[in-house]
């Protein structure tokens, strides 16, 4: 029996270099803006530090689901970065477990999530 | 200008302490079961051994989000778990972090994610 079926709740398809919320932030910038972006916008949009967005940038390029490219754009150094092929698709199916958790909660949710949602707190 | 406007993919209400994953599928599994959970039987569901459960339940509940309760079922002890109220609040507000995390991905994958649900990888 697969794991899924005999722990409904472990949601394995949550790989961990992606979830972790920095990262994941990250990803999403990535996956909005497909022809990439440099690494001073993307510091920007994640709210990260130069430090901080340096060592998360590394783990997702080790795991091959980030490109990044370092060069000039005058005299001026520029670091670009973009998904690749495969990071793309490791995101995609990393969003498909996050929906399902997204619909097992909020169906369990119910009436509170509907009340939420009349309050503004949660979307319609 | 709140952080949010500024930094828009920086998600900052994923809090950290549901975000780490198996304790996101801890709080799951204690949403879907509003009236509790025993102890092994949430340890299956989730898939954990019961070191990492007992750690993780230590964290939710040193958070206010999870009670505890030890007893007897007959001469057997007998650990029950529990969303507290304001732990089923704040899920579904990280819940709601969460949704707006998927939507913007979802919405930026345009046609990949529509071939990938075709294909059966994604849900429709």
């Amino acid at each position: 029996m697969p794991k899924t079926e005999s722990a409904p709740f472990s949601y394995d398809g949550l790989d961990r270099v992606i979830h972790e919320k920095a990262r994941l932030g990250l990803m999403t910038s990535l996956m909005v803006h497909p022809k990439g972006l440099a690494f001073a916008d993307l510091k920007q949009l994640c709210g990260l530090t130069d430090g901080n967005l340096s060592r998360h940038l590394q783990v997702l390029q080790e795991a091959g689901l980030v490109e990044v490219t370092k060069g000039y754009e005058g005299n001026r150094p520029h670091t670009s970065c973009r998904l690749t092929k495969s990071g793309r698709r490791r995101f995609l199916e990393y969003l498909a477990v996050l929906e399902r958790l997204v619909r097992d909660a909020a169906k369990a949710a119910g009436k509170e999530h509907s009340l939420l949602a009349r309050l503004g707190i949660l979307p319609t």
